[in-house]
C-alpha cells in the first residue's frame, strides 16, 4: 500500500469516527430539545440515564487511543497546523479538543454529569421557593469541580483561563479583563447620563398581546430575515433557546409573556440570528468538526445583531410597524412610529439579565464574571453570594433584588455546570457592532434596504465573512479576517452613545 | 471473592449492560417520534445517519462476547430457565434475543438499515404517485433480505417462522395458519349474512367535525380510561402510533380527517390502549429486558379492547354520547343514541385496513399474510403484487382498489422491512375478546360500570393479568395464565356474531 493511500485511509477513518461522535452529540441535543419542549414530567428520570449513557459513549469514543493516534499521524502529515487548508485546520481543532477531553478522567466526567443533574433539580426548587440555601451545597460542588477541571490544565496564566477557553477558544482571562476594564467606566458614565433624563414611555408594551398574533408577527419577521423553515421550527419553552442537529435542522423556541408584548418578538429575532448562523454553515462541513460555530461570542454576535442592530432600529420599524399596528390596533392606536421606537429602546436598570436593554445588559454580565472569578480564585465563598450579588446590583444598576429568585438564582447556567460562559454574552455584543460597522462601511445602503424589508445583503455578508468558515478559525482570528481587528469595545461604546444620545437627547 | 459475590457481580454487570442497550433503543424511539411528529424535512438526511450510528452501537453492544459470556455464566447459575423467577426469566429472554441477534452479521444489518431507508423513501413517492413500479425493486430487495434473514435460522419448520417469531415470540406459522383457517370461513359467512341486510346510516359521521373539539373529546375519554398525562402526551401525525421511552414517557399520536368525525376518536382510544399497557409495566423492570411488552399481539389486544370492546359498545356511548352531542349539536341533533351506536358499527367492505370495521378488519390481514407467505416461500413474485392484491380484495371483500395507492401501496410496513408483523394485528383482535370474556366472567358488573364512565376494574384486571408481567412470559404462556387457553378464534367469532346479529337483525 502506498504511503499516500495510507494517509487518505487514515483521514477517511478519522472523518468517519468524528462523524459518529458528532452524530451522538447531536442526538444529545435532540434529547435536550425534547426535554425542554415536549417531554412529560414523568420522563425525566429515564431521560437522565439515557443522556449519561450517550455522554459516556461520546467521551469514550473521542478519547480513544485510535483517535489520538490518527490525529498524531495526520498532524505529522499535514505539517503546519496553521496552514489555511481545511485539512490542516480540522486536525488542529480536533487536536485541541482531543487534548482537552483526554485530560478529564472518566470518573470526574461522571461526577460532573451527576452533580449537574442534581444541581439543576435543586436550582429549580431553590428558584421556585426563592431559597438560596437549597442550591448552595450544589453550587459549592459545581465550583469545586470547576476548579478541579481548571487544575487539569496547569500551568495556566489564570485559573479561569481553562474555563473560558471551553467557550471562547484561544481567549484569555487577561484579554477579557482588559476589554471589560475599558468598557465598564464608559458604560457606567453613559448610564449616569441617561438616568438624568426623562425616560420615554413604554407602557403600551406592558400589557397583554394575544399570543397567536405575536407568533404570526414573529414568524413573518424572521421569514423575511431569511430563517429557513424547511430546516427549522419554532416552539414555545420557559426559556428561549436555539439548538441544531445538523445544518438541516436548526430549531428555535420562544416564550410569550402576559404583561409584555415585546419580549417574545425580540427573543424570536435573537434566536433566529443564532439559527441562521448554523443553517448557513456549508454542507461540505456536515458531520465534521469544522461544521460547528467558531465560538459562543461569535454565535452571540449573530443573535444580538438581528435582535438589536436590526430589530431595534428605526429603519426596521419604519417597514414593520404598520403590520404590527394592523395586528394590534387598539394597543398601538395612539403610539406613532417615533414613540414606538423610543419606547422599545427605553433604558431601565432591571433585575433580570434576559430582559435587560442594550445599555444595561453588559453590566449584568460584568457582575456575573466578577463573581465567577472570585469563586474560582477563592476570594469569594458560595455562601456569601446573595449578599455579594445584591451589593453589586446596587453598585452597577442602583437597584436591589427583592428576593434571590430575582437575584442570584435567576440564571440556569451555574446549575448546569456552565462556568466561564457568561463573558461570551458581553463579547457577543461587542462583536455584533464591530461586524456591523465593517459591513456598513462596505454596504452603506443597508439601512435603506432594511427600511424596505430587505435583509439579504446583511445575511449574505455574514455568510461570506463568518458563517462559511464554521469553526475553521479561532474567534480572534476570524475577527481580524472579517474586520481587521481583534475584539475591541470602542465600536460598541460608540454605537450605544450615538443611539442613546439621539433618543435621550444627551 | 466468594462464588456468590461473583454471581451477583455478574448479574449486576449484565443488568447494567442491558440497561445501556435499552437506553440506546429508547433514544432511537425518541428520534423516530421526533421524525414523524416535528422534524422539518431538511433534517431527514442527517437523522438517517444518526439513527444508523445508534443502530450499530446497539448491535455491537448487545452481540459482544462479554454479553454472551455473562448470559452463559448466569444461565448455568439459575438452572431451569423456565422457573418462575424474574432472574431465570430475564436470562431466558436475553438469551433468546442474544442468539437471534448474534446470528445476524453486521454487514447484513447495515444492508438492512440502508435498504429500508431507501425503500421507505421510494414507498412515499410510489404512494404519492400511485405507481407501484417505483417501489417494486425496493420491495424485491426487502423480501430478498427477509429470506436471507430467515435462512440464518435453519432448520425451521417453515421459512416464515423466524420472521413471525420476531414479533410473536414462540408462535409458529403452523399455529397462525390453523387459527386463520378456522377463522376465515366463519368471518366470510358472517360478512355474507351482513351484506344481505340494509346497513345502518352513518352519514352523520362523514362530515367535517372541528378538530379542536375532536381533540377535547378524545382527551376526555382517554383521561377517564386512565391514560396518565404526567407520563405521556398526544400529538398529531399522518399515521397514528404509540411510542415509549420508558415507563415514565409513553406518547401517542392521532390524526384528524376532514370528512370523518369518528376516525381520530377511535384511533386515540386505540393508541391509548397501547400506551396504558406500557405505562403500567412495573417500575421494578425499568431499564430491564422484562420491561417490554410480551408481544405485538398482546400489545394489539390492549389497543383493540379499548377501541372496540369498550369504545364501540352501547354502554360506553350511553355515558359519553351526551358530551359528544354538546360539542357537536348540529351534527348530532337528529341522531339518537341507538342510531349513533348502529352507525359507528356499520359494516362496510372498504379499501383501507386502518379504517376497516371490526367485521372486515381481519380479512385485510389474511390477505397480507397470504401475500407475505407467498413471497417468502417463493410462490409469488413482487412484480405480480398489484394484480394479486386486487384479485384477493375482490375475493374477500367484493371490491377492487381504483389504484395502487389505495391498494398494495397503502401500508408502510413492508417499506420499513417489517415482514411477519401483519398477523399480529388479527391475533390481537382474537386476544382482546378472549381476555374480555374472562374478565367479564370474573367481573360481570363491568358493562354497568362502563355505562357510568368507570373503567378502573378493566384497567386493574389488565394490570393484574397482563401488564405486570412485562415480557416475563411468552404470549401463549401468558394467555394460558390469564384465560386458561392459548389464542383461539372462537370467542372472537362468537363476539362478532352476537354483536352484529343484534345490530343487523341477522
Amino acid at each position: 500500500m502506498s504511503e499516500k493511500k495510507e494517509i487518505s485511509e487514515k483521514r477517511q477513518r478519522l472523518i468517519e469516527l468524528g462523524g459518529e461522535i458528532l452524530d451522538l452529540s447531536r442526538i444529545t441535543a435532540l434529547m435536550g430539545w425534547d426535554q425542554q419542549v415536549y417531554m412529560p414530567p414523568g420522563g425525566a428520570e429515564e431521560r437522565g440515564m439515557q443522556s449519561s449513557v450517550i455522554g459516556r459513549l461520546i467521551h469514550e469514543k473521542f478519547t480513544s487511543d485510535e483517535v489520538g493516534q490518527l490525529i498524531a499521524d495526520l498532524e505529522a502529515e499535514v505539517g503546519d497546523l496553521n496552514a489555511d487548508t481545511d485539512e490542516a485546520r480540522s486536525i488542529k481543532v480536533l487536536k485541541r479538543s482531543y487534548e482537552k477531553q483526554t485530560k478529564v478522567p472518566l470518573p470526574m466526567l461522571m461526577e460532573q454529569i451527576q452533580a449537574t443533574t442534581m444541581a439543576h433539580q435543586a436550582w429549580v426548587e431553590a428558584k421556585e421557593k426563592s431559597d438560596f440555601s437549597i442550591f448552595e451545597p450544589h453550587l459549592t460542588k459545581i465550583i469545586d469541580l470547576s476548579k478541579q477541571y481548571a487544575d487539569l490544565f496547569k500551568p495556566y496564566d489564570h485559573v479561569y483561563d481553562p474555563l473560558l477557553d471551553d467557550y471562547e477558544p484561544g481567549m484569555k482571562t487577561a484579554d477579557v479583563k482588559a476589554i471589560f476594564n475599558k468598557l465598564r467606566p464608559q458604560q457606567v458614565e453613559l448610564l449616569k447620563a441617561i438616568a438624568e433624563k426623562e425616560p420615554p414611555d413604554n407602557s403600551f408594551l406592558k400589557q397583554y398581546y394575544k399570543e397567536e398574533y405575536q407568533e404570526l408577527f414573529g414568524r413573518y419577521v424572521i421569514t423575511r430575515f431569511g430563517y429557513d423553515w424547511n430546516r427549522g421550527r419554532l416552539d414555545v419553552t420557559h426559556h428561549p433557546f436555539t439548538t441544531g442537529f445538523g445544518q438541516g435542522d436548526v430549531r428555535i423556541t420562544t416564550r410569550y409573556l402576559k404583561d409584555d408584548g415585546g419580549s417574545a418578538l425580540f427573543s424570536t429575532m435573537h434566536e433566529a440570528g443564532h439559527a441562521m448562523y448554523e443553517q448557513a454553515i456549508p454542507a461540505k462541513y456536515n458531520r465534521q468538526i469544522l461544521g460547528n460555530a467558531a465560538s459562543l461570542a461569535i454565535h452571540e454576535s449573530q443573535s444580538r445583531l438581528w435582535e438589536n442592530l436590526v430589530g431595534r432600529s428605526k429603519e426596521f420599524w419604519s417597514f414593520f410597524y404598520p403590520s404590527l399596528q394592523m395586528l394590534f390596533p387598539s394597543h398601538l392606536a395612539n403610539v406613532d412610529l417615533n414613540q414606538f421606537y423610543r419606547g422599545i429602546n427605553r433604558v431601565e436598570p432591571s433585575l433580570v439579565r434576559v430582559e435587560a436593554d442594550e445599555a444595561t445588559y453588559n453590566m449584568h454580565i460584568m457582575l456575573r464574571l466578577e463573581i465567577e472569578m472570585g469563586l474560582i480564585e477563592g476570594s469569594m465563598e458560595v455562601k456569601d453570594l446573595p449578599e455579594i450579588w445584591n451589593t453589586k446590583m446596587q453598585d452597577y444598576l442602583g437597584i436591589t433584588p427583592p428576593n434571590d429568585a430575582a437575584g442570584v438564582l435567576q440564571d440556569v447556567h451555574w446549575s448546569s455546570g456552565l462556568v466561564g460562559y457568561f463573558p461570551t454574552y458581553a463579547l457577543g455584543n461587542l462583536v455584533s457592532v464591530q461586524l456591523w460597522d465593517k459591513m456598513l462601511e462596505e454596504n452603506p445602503n443597508i439601512p435603506d434596504e432594511i427600511a424596505k424589508g430587505k435583509f439579504d445583503t446583511i445575511l449574505g455578508w455574514m455568510h461570506e465573512h463568518i458563517h462559511q468558515y464554521g469553526s475553521k478559525y479561532e474567534p480572534q482570528e476570524l475577527m481580524v479576517k472579517a474586520t481587521g481587528s481583534k475584539i475591541t469595545p470602542e465600536p460598541y461604546v460608540k454605537y450605544l452613545t450615538t443611539k442613546y444620545s439621539e433618543i435621550y437627547d444627551l
